[in-house]
């Protein structure tokens, strides 16, 4: 069997985790590792793999199948994404919310003129929450549909906290509030506040000398970030910060409530959830699973950029589809 | 808008909740009721529909998209799918595990033969149950899946204590272990016997002067259907099996334990459940949901048997790929 032959183009946590998801999927191999630092100075977890810089990837067009871009969604993705299109076909994790419609028509774009494929927006959320947004709702029209996050770091939130004047060290957990989970798993269809659904949960190394007080005012009451919810800020050590909080778990709750029958009044209740104590090596899983649905695609011809709505779920699997059907239908 | 026109083939519970659910989806109309009992004594919930006999059917095939076939998968679906695919677009919810692989070879040359395409084994188990399966394990090859059913009726069970001499009234419910899915969400993936997945629950009206020790006994030993399980046997009133056991409500939970990274020591928990008030009507919604589907496939110019596995999840919806990515991604 040929492997597919999957490219990193960015080395960070995202592609570090992208590296070692690899080693768990037999039908792929990491054909190389793209970075904008000195290739001299990456060290990467596989024996063999060659790191090389950026602006090398055009010049290996026929050694990669699939490259999975692994940088930040802020400014590496809307240039990185549209520009690897041009040489490869291209998978990534864009998760913007907001923008997601422009990058989709850029990579869409870049794509076609190149005869490739691509696909974006692949994790956890956007992705598989996204997917079970789709389903449940397509099954179930007449309903509400909730997502609650956490327990989890908000990268966001633990930037916004690290600006704070006198902090030195700083992480920040989003929290879904149980009670309003378990409100609407009793089929109430509750309407529910930003504070409600969510508690914000920030542990803090001061600087030495710095006013403790005036640091969780300014968190507590800036605006977009935690203004809005209840927010518990903590004082820690350095020593306590560096034990308890060196890892980047999360996760969360994507709910269904809806209704059918005469009269529309039976419940049903359809729930999907993620407890990741890793996130960025669980976004990474996702991105390798679909890299393979993206190889299949281009072995198809299919070009043009797509997003998880659009591939079959047997895509995804190494299995074929009798495989499939005998044995996991 | 042209309406999606459907046909249901079989007036049970589950033909009434296609009836019920297809009034939920305004981009559908039901176009016909067939049955194999006398037309005349089938009332349908919805004004206007006409119900036809089941050999009528035959002769509608301008005026039908889509026929859902209804029966059961003991006797009528291994017939009535490949028959109708004569002459339609089918869509079935099949759930013999055992049997789909024959079953799936039979309706896909029907399809073929006759320029159709068809959609088998679609509902929540299998169905939902098994796309989660199937993403999970493609995102976490590393790992193991559990499936736990209930708390819930078992059409099977139930019917099996009927059978005992002296039972009245039967009815029973599934129930899982709490304990056993806990130490799964713990990530301990343990090997778990039948018996530590499951209850099973009866509730029974006996005949008058039934010996009840024997019918109890007989329950618990019964080969196959209860021997393997902790088994508790109620006995009630006809009037109590009326009150609270008139229902059909089900549900269940697919749980994917995994391991990432660096030695593959992250655990990561992917969970799916289902709590839902009656099962024929959330199939019912199910079926529906790939109805619009499988007309998107035949408009395509799709043939042949399909399963979930192969469906995108953008055909299951009413909106356009453009509005899914700027609302539900």
């Amino acid at each position: 069997m040929k492997k597919i032959r999957i490219g990193i183009a960015g080395y960070g946590n995202l592609g570090r985790g992208v590296e070692l998801a690899i080693r768990q999927n037999e039908d792929m191999e990491l054909a190389g590792i793209f970075t904008r630092r000195d290739p001299a100075g990456v060290k990467p977890a596989t024996e063999g793999v060659q790191v090389y810089r950026m602006d090398q990837a055009k010049d290996m067009a026929d050694q990669i199948d699939v490259m999975i871009l692994c940088g930040g969604s802020a400014t590496d993705l809307p240039k990185q994404t549209p520009e690897m299109a041009k040489y490869f076909h291209v998978i990534d994790s864009f998760d913007t919310h907001a923008n997601i419609p422009q990058h989709f028509d850029t990579v869409d774009a870049a794509c076609r003129e190149n005869g490739h494929v691509g696909l974006i927006s692949v994790g956890w959320d956007p992705g598989l929450f996204s997917l079970n947004r789709l389903y449940a709702e397509s099954i179930l029209p007449n309903g509400k549909t909730y997502t609650f996050w956490g327990k989890g770091v908000s990268q966001g939130h633990s930037d916004a906290i690290r600006r704070v004047a006198g902090v030195k060290r700083g992480i920040q957990y989003t929290i879904p509030v149980e009670e309003a989970m378990d409100q609407v798993r009793q089929g109430n269809q509750p309407e529910l506040t930003t504070r409600q659904k969510h508690l914000r949960e920030c542990w803090i190394v001061a600087e030495e000398g710095a006013d403790k007080a005036q640091i969780e005012h300014e968190i507590k009451t800036m605006p977009n970030y935690f203004d809005e919810y209840d927010t518990t800020v903590n004082f820690i050590t350095e020593e306590e910060f560096e034990a308890n909080h060196n890892k980047m778990p999360h996760g969360g709750f994507v709910m269904r409530s809806g209704m059918t029958g005469e009269g529309e009044k039976t419940h049903q209740m359809i729930e999907y959830s993620l407890k990741l104590e890793s996130n960025p090596e669980f976004t990474s899983s996702v991105l390798v699973a679909y890299a393979r649905a993206l190889n299949r695609l281009a072995a198809e011809g299919a070009t043009g950029c797509k997003t998880v709505f659009d591939i079959a779920p047997a895509y995804l699997s190494p299995l074929d589809g009798k495989e499939l059907r005998a044995h996991m239908l």
